[in-house]
């Protein structure tokens, strides 16, 4: 696959160049079920007494996300964060909780309550949506599963998402910038699930329109979920500047942000945590605002990169009712 | 009990003044299980096909309420709108995915996605949360009992709240202002468990301090949700600040908007819905910005008045590991 | 004057217990002409060289402020804060870029531009607003008067505005509250020029009702402008969150943040600068958010007895065709 | 210039195909001062007392703009919109006062004051900013040239701006597209002042990277003004979802949103105005967000063509201090 941009990619060339950052997937692919649960940890302890650093951009709010509400008010995520289809975000929200519990047991009683995170896109074109086929031991399994080493295309939440018509999914990459004379890696990861043909950019080029002649009118009903970890030290309000420049990723794409589209970005950094049981935060010296334009850059670039990724990973899947996704691979294969 | 401000009430004196709009409760009350659901349907038809405007101001964000991100967005509700417990909110989310389906069986394939809307609040002192007591049957039970006739106090979603270290709960509101010669009817419905019981003023008068001589340094674990309805024809932005009324409202009864209450509004106008399938949304003449001080002082108003029902209306409840929240009543009667 | 809530105030009892911040007017008072400049220095250095972290919280958005696009980006401010009446922003940003420029001849050139930070409340009532009378020596004047002691009332920017129909102004007010075993103290000045009579609350007393029996239906064209100031470490996530709070306060002086009024609360802190030329900004420890109730509270708290220092310091002033506001100790002299 | 994306251009391929909207400039161009005004009517009549339905969108708020906190509450502009550096804002802010005072002598008198609406960005490289050239009678010269026939590159406010360190400007673009059988104009004009070489895109080939071969590692220090009419019956929130595409197109240039960028984009909709004195505000039927896409899809091609139309257009400029800024025109004649 090509390489976005001019900044050089990790060692893995995905999210897991961050340290400490590990995915997961559970997938389910019977017939007419197509779908699944990624997680992912921002690092290897108990989140919830080790708060991470985070915060989200809402690019088009056609989504069914939530734990947002929180991390506007607190910048913290407190969980692993999860990815599935539109009907599992309850379920999983119970998982979550019923895993934090299990963790710290003062949850919900002396202590206050846990902040679910759950992100999501609409499989239904391959998936049977209505089978609500997500059930909270996914979540454990996806949660065990979770590894540097991690598959992507059509797998975990992956599994039934289709991307410009295509069979999308799963995508990462990641890049490094030096600031200052350190270095930072950032990665991205996205569940990709947006697009129409015609609107599809690949490294510049208007591919769709090659791919497709006639127009197709019906609105696109996708989304994007497009997770970007840093190591760099930045507090929530840079974090969410990091998270916009994954529009701009995502733009490159040939994405207009749908109206139906579910278009959100999370940023969260690894350079330090919150502790849940402390009267103060200690603090790295933070990155200064300009100095921030190389990790933009990073997000924007490593966002493209990881879409591709998930268009380039994906391998053809047929769903419920007869419906199928051919792979970009495999269009490229039989282009006209 | 006290009227607060000039204005006058509607008949009722409830949310359900403003006409359609229903409430009903499902409460759980046996041990250590002291919680429940309440439902509010905006009006009696299928709120997915016929969307509600709404608008929702999140003034403080520790909560865990599912489904503003896309009202945000989009601007309006698309089912009725459910309220209980913080570990509730994933199961009712999931039921009212299924009762939309159920109603629509296009959602989630030809159509795109419904987008559930719980609200909640942490009812962890009196309740055992960890029971995860809620199951979907709650919402359907609360639905069926939708009625322009519903008990306040320490029922449905308010069973196991507390407020002001009191027992709180449920309450509700309404008034009626005159706007370019026409009548306009607005309702609160507060599911109140904030505060400190020093921080309590009830009508003016700093009732807290004189119930409670001692400061107790603990911080509130609470939150409130409050929903405002209007018959008024507002859009979406001017929804939203009328929601936003709602917390002079609030801290009129002593709140701050304390870190760990989740303090959010929501207000929506039965004047006209959206449709579903339509190119077109025909709308009525708005109410122009420069006219809205009748209704703002109406959502303040009502707002104070249906925490300090909550207040008036709940009775003392035993809950879990031998908590109890007394009532105002109790406490003024045994008043030092 | 009453003594708000239970916390203590610092040695002035103003935003000046907060160390390094300085305050200072430009008074213009003759005939028709009833307006003027204050400016606040939130410390005595350079503030476009050591950037002071800051965050905003638009409560009512009806307001000509200028300057908030870029803390709500950057969460800092670059210049003095300065305050005026509504026609005299324009000037007065124009004033403050010349004296950036002066201290700093990059500024424009090398480095990117100055964001000049104003606010303003709508003084015509008293003052010909038409009259343009604000020029930019007037800021230079207020620049140079700032002290730890500095008058309240009908003063500065102060000077034409009106509360509640009587004659308003400013006002300012501090509390001290102990976190972890440390002392913080935060302070509030407030220019005060909102409100109908029929809804003031003064310390939970309907005073507004009792001094005025017929109701006025005239909307209000009215604002406040709250400033908050903490030597709390707490970064522009916080901030806001701080700034929120005088949104408490000034509901319970009876606002309902009424559609013609710009509400709108800044929040800074002296804990810490933002270098301009630095790789990174050292942070010190930043106070964890479940402990910042006290400072919520300090907030409000604050805010609410800053408007009744507003209206309790201000004189009657008569101005333009006429006009004539009447200070509320003359009003209650006066009481029917 | 190519044609970017498969929607038609209107007839003048301007943002005067949305019938009604004109534009002026005014261009100061001798020896270092190089820079100007222009202004944008939306209508012929007073936006005052007609005010425009409008939304703006801060995509990066490193920024001096000024009229935006009263637009994203009241979702309306009541003037032209004017563009210029960013020093000289408050004087244009000064010269809007000033002229909608003249139209309507109420103003800060009996009716409330006006809210200015000033978009700037940084020309400092070419222009002497330091010089505050810009006076209010430009401000007047721009209005009184407003036209549908207008000049895009080097005049207006774009005469001093750079855009991937080439020579930026003025540019605009137009689509049509059909919704529910009526076709809909949206047109884009751009003040272009943003990116590195390296960055630049155009249609999808990295020619930045062809012109330059080395990377400058200075940091940006444009911005972008993003403006969006439209004839389609619009909502302020519905605007604001329209003014966010812009930054599709944007990003699709090559721009990541960089820190010292200040992108912002406005839309506004031609299709009816509110009334400044009356009780109600008459509607249209509004397109039903489901149908938006094509109208998301015309903001973002008309953004990117405007932005190519600025480049394409420009001419080479030199101004203070020996800087000069080379055409694309001029770059790709002399390509290595």
């Amino acid at each position: 696959m090509m390489h976005i941009g001019s900044l050089v990619a990790g060692p893995r060339g995905t999210i897991a160049d961050v340290a400490g950052v590990t995915v997961g997937h559970c997938t389910l692919a019977q017939g007419a079920v197509q779908t699944g649960v990624t997680v992912i940890r921002p690092h290897d302890g108990d989140v919830y007494r080790d708060k991470v650093p985070a915060a989200a951009c809402v690019i088009n709010g056609f989504g069914k996300s939530v734990g947002l509400v929180q991390i506007d008010e607190l910048g913290v995520i407190e969980t692993p964060i999860a990815l599935t289809n539109t009907f599992g975000v309850g379920t999983l929200a119970n998982a979550q909780i019923r895993a934090a519990i299990a963790a710290n047991p003062r949850i919900g009683r002396e202590d206050p309550s846990v902040n679910p995170l759950v992100f999501e896109c609409n499989d239904g074109y391959l998936n049977d949506m209505q089978a609500l086929a997500i059930h909270e031991a996914h979540y454990t399994s996806a949660l065990e599963a979770c590894s540097v080493e991690f598959e992507r295309g059509a797998v975990g939440a992956g599994r039934g998402m289709s991307c410009f018509e295509l069979k999308g999914g799963m995508g990462s990459a990641s890049r490094v910038v030096h600031i200052g004379g350190d270095a930072y890696t950032t990665g991205a990861l996205v569940l990709a699930n947006f697009g129409k043909l015609q609107q599809l950019i690949v490294e510049g080029e208007a591919l769709g329109r090659k791919l497709q002649s006639s127009i197709d009118e019906k609105p696109e009903q996708g989304s994007i979920i497009m997770l970007i970890a840093t190591d760099a030290p930045l507090d929530a309000r840079q974090l969410r500047r990091l998270a916009m420049r994954a529009a701009a990723g995502l733009a490159r794409t040939g994405s207009v942000f749908g109206h139906g589209s579910g278009d959100i970005s999370l940023a969260f950094t690894t350079a330090y945590t919150v502790p849940h049981d402390a009267d103060f935060i200690a603090m790295p010296p933070l990155i200064n605002d300009a100095r921030l334009d190389p990790l933009f850059q990073a997000a924007a670039d490593a966002t493209e990169q990881a879409i591709l990724d998930a268009l380039y990973s994906a391998e053809t899947v047929a769903g419920r009712n007869g419906h199928r996704r051919i792979s970009l691979k495999d269009a490229l294969r039989t282009r006209p």
